[in-house]
């Protein structure tokens, strides 16, 4: 069944001034530290609100996926979705069974598990990754 | 503080094609009957997911604020995010006074309770909707 939105992935040119706008704005209370996820070419931060959490990425290295998405919108914006699979194996090898384009292998995201991403050609427009469930969580 | 992550609007060219990718391709299970929302010009939606839900909203009559998205993103896409406020009133008069811009008056939106929307450009590029809290709910 369709799993837990973990996160909405929000693209922003500053991690700094989004958290401001989260925090001030807002009033978000609960704000995570920043970090680098270099493989995926972004700086991370999750903000959360009560049943899930935003995840702002900025961009990490000239080879970032983001400046592309942020070409295209200066400003940042909504850049992909989030849900929660058991097993990321097997949600590959059923995305793909059932057609879908699934970009890569599985590799570890920013909560520690692995995560794939199907292309939005598939997901009507929609950038969606899925995500392991984290062992301890929930 | 930043209230629940009520849902993730989704625009769609058509809401039964979207409906048969979350049920089919995602596993989603619980599908709301879809419906008519005039005042916002849009039919709506709501997918389940374990915490939270995906919004898909399809263009309503000509003047649907949705042809413009469309016509941008022809396959649909992320359109706006939903957190739940207690007080809509309080929540507008908080944004306005914090220099954001809000779209019109609060209305009756697709959960039956009042919602505003405000504006991307001072949401880091996110149109986000605030919506008050079900009494009932949660």
């Amino acid at each position: 069944m369709l799993g837990r939105l973990n996160h909405v992935g929000v693209a922003t040119p500053s991690i700094e001034k989004s958290i401001a706008l989260y925090r001030d704005m807002l009033g978000a209370t609960k704000i995570h530290e920043p970090f680098d996820l270099p493989p995926q070419g972004v700086r991370v931060c999750f903000v959360d609100t009560p049943n899930s959490q935003i995840e702002l990425i900025e961009p990490l290295g000239e080879n970032s996926p983001l400046h592309g998405f942020l070409a295209r919108n200066p400003a940042g914006g909504q850049h992909h979705v989030c849900f929660e699979v058991p097993d990321i194996h097997a949600a590959k090898a059923e995305m793909e069974a059932k057609g879908a384009k699934v970009l890569g292998e599985p590799r570890i995201g920013a909560h520690g598990t692995p995560v794939i991403f199907v292309h939005p050609k598939d997901m009507g427009g929609v950038l969606v990754e899925l995500m392991e469930t984290p062992k301890e969580a929930h």
